[in-house]
């Protein structure tokens, strides 16, 4: 591959072509002497950064603004959802600003004892939360994620890389350096937070081989990213996939209950990935319980895709084909199948879901209890919507994404899920016999 | 790479040149069986079968011991360290038995509650302990191994796939078919726990591929084939590295307490993980505490190596070089180093330890706080021994492992870190606005 030389902004440090691997290891070396640091900064020191941060992007705002509208105007070519994504105004600054006081007002998770246990020997054996180490985090042209992002780690006492898309680049640096100015003035250190200072694709790809530099990487974005980083990644991945949701609604569900939970599960925000996907109904109760359902959907805007049941209950289901049973369609659409029971509700998930959030509708405490215990997703849930898949529901604050892997992090990801924790064990001399 | 037929006994299953894929893929599609079903099994399934393959194993001790002996006589090249290793004897049968009887008697991860509130809105939210799913555990020629690892994974609800080192082949087996016995008379899948039935080499990289069938990869085994293992999994990998431990001795400490704990930490057990590898002492104290420290050590028959500091003290000191500060001996020789305080054992230990197990003998708690704050490792302890990094010490059971990495599990790797969770949650009709 060609190296290539990008131009930077006037601030920025500028990269030259064939410097990309010097300047990727020199941001290695820089985060991993303030992770250091950082592992070991009082929480009121992290949090005086969050609020410093948040001041400097309010009082920034224009400037975030300006260079926001040079990133929409260099990616005239983008689709409509994209350049949304992109797209900054007044009230999505302010929003940032508000996430990171929301994060500093966090309790900090660093130093606290999970566990404490004395053995017969008299050695205390403590369990106490710490840093994971250094972060990479590589997102689309979200600019907002560098907020996000930066933050999260931050207060979880993490130095991070980010390397968000190249068409946010001078967006993502208007941010940036807000969040630097925030741990400048709490006395922190500014690599703590440190952007890949290029847009020269090639870093993704030497970020992924710094597995002495970096503990974790996360992938926002797309499975083609999340794919890409799966497969060439040599540091340990956090992936957060989007979600083949499932409500299964029981001959036992109550119907408006049922009504309100299928409409809001797929149609409050359809583009989150706690959204429905596919509708199943018991096909015992199905001509009594499906008809109104439907009729909400397609009032709300929902296309239907059914099986040939459901296609003789409502003349407005279209055909749902074979595709349609592992779709995440992120778009008002449907998929509607009839299910022999809880049992035929598990079966049909666990062959075609996602492992992210799924669940049923019933007043029959067994179904429920079956559905919940074999149903091998990070969250199930009886008697409530899908879109509840999301940490600030579950009080967890900010959130990272939602790890539908099972190892370290399950479910959303937030500070807690960003560290690690070691033993401390106190002894009065103990020698093991 | 050449397939190559290889002999079975009489009773395993034959594979063909060629065919070693579709049995690898076989045995994971009973695997993911397999754990479907024993994820949902009672405790006292699990632990019925754990107990009813100890039985099986002491009755079947004479076959166990044939199919060692014919080990033994076909790796007659082996080094003596390698044949003790794969050596049984009835005491060592005995002793897997009764591992298998102590992971029966530990309390069952699954199911357990580990988190549990309820949100402003109603919903009760809960995280409870699930297993991982399928583990694939890579190992060399111990064959205790293949008792303990399938022991472990059994109790916390994963199906396990074992590949034993090839000398240990027959041996392996012997005790796989004792663990089969208990499954079966416990009424559980055989297939909970399955042995590659094939010493062909290639078989280790059909497992490092199977992520479809694969949650988990653990290797147990010396630095070259974890480093294969980590370079080449598409599984996630639990690695279980060695350990080059430290062990600081300050100025402030009590010298009978320190004489005691560095003499147990190099030489209770020389060839443990846990086993201390270098010795730093505050260079202002050295001449105090250092002289009666060397001379337990060296008429215990241990090598010294040590800086010119510690060579002026003891004339039977040899010199160290560069590379003992970063060696993992495991045997009778250590490292000493006079440091610069605690802050110089902190700077050395972050440039040579392996994030495993540190320990600092001191009385001055000021000391000892900064040490266990900043050594960024899995275990550090206080006026104790490093030889504590153990499971068993920890009140865990029986252990696969010390995790040095941070992810996931740290620390001994028990029953429970061998489990993910999931979120269940309650509601009564919730939607999200």
């Amino acid at each position: 591959m060609k190296a290539q030389t990008t131009a930077i902004d006037a601030e920025g440090a500028r990269v030259a072509a064939g410097d990309l691997a010097a300047t990727m290891a020199a941001l290695g070396t820089r985060a991993r002497l303030a992770a250091a640091s950082l592992a070991l900064a009082a929480p009121e020191q992290k949090s005086a950064a969050l609020r410093a941060a948040a001041a400097a992007l309010r009082q920034d705002a224009a400037a975030v603004l300006a260079a926001n509208a040079a990133d929409l105007a260099a990616a005239a070519d983008l689709g409509p959802a994209l350049r949304d994504r992109l797209m900054l105004d007044e009230s999505r600054v302010i929003a940032m600003a508000r996430g990171l006081e929301e994060i500093a007002a966090l309790p900090d998770p660093v130093g606290a004892v999970i566990a404490d246990w004395t053995r017969p020997n008299g050695l205390r054996i403590t369990r106490v939360r710490v840093p994971l180490g250094v972060i990479g985090i590589i997102y689309e042209s979200r600019p907002n994620v560098t907020a996000d992002a930066g933050g999260l780690c931050l207060k979880s006492g993490n130095a991070c890389i980010l390397r968000g898309g190249s068409e946010s680049f001078h967006s993502s640096r208007a941010i940036h350096r807000a969040l630097v100015r925030g741990l400048v003035e709490a006395g922190l250190d500014p690599a703590a937070i440190q952007l890949v200072p290029t847009k020269e694709r090639a870093a993704v790809g030497h970020l992924l081989a710094m597995s002495d530099s970096l503990d974790l990487i996360v992938p926002r974005g797309g499975k083609s990213l999340i794919e890409r980083v799966q497969r060439e990644s040599r540091v340990p991945v956090l992936a957060h996939l989007d979600g083949n949701c499932h409500v299964y609604v029981d001959q036992a569900a109550d119907l408006a209950m049922a009504r309100a939970i299928v409409l809001n599960a797929k149609m409050r925000r359809t583009g989150v990935c706690g959204a429905a996907e596919t509708l199943l109904v018991d096909a015992r109760a199905a001509a009594r319980l499906l008809p109104p359902i439907l009729a909400d959907l397609i009032a709300a805007g929902c296309e239907i895709r059914g099986d040939e049941a459901t296609m003789a209950l409502d003349a407005r289901v279209r055909q749902a084909h074979d595709a349609d049973w592992d779709a995440e369609y992120l778009d008002a659409i449907i998929a509607v199948k009839q299910v022999s029971g809880v049992e035929g509700a598990i079966a049909h998930i666990a062959r075609h879901g996602s492992h992210h959030t799924e669940a049923i509708v019933t007043a029959d405490e067994a179904a429920a209890r079956l559905f919940l215990d074999r149903v091998d997703s990070a969250i199930v849930l009886h008697n409530a919507s899908t879109q509840f898949a999301d940490g600030g529901e579950f009080g967890m604050g900010a959130e990272i994404g939602i790890a539908t892997g099972k190892l370290h992090a399950r479910g959303p990801v937030g500070v807690e899920q960003l560290t690690s924790f070691k033993y401390e064990i106190y002894g009065q001399g103990q020698v093991r016999p």
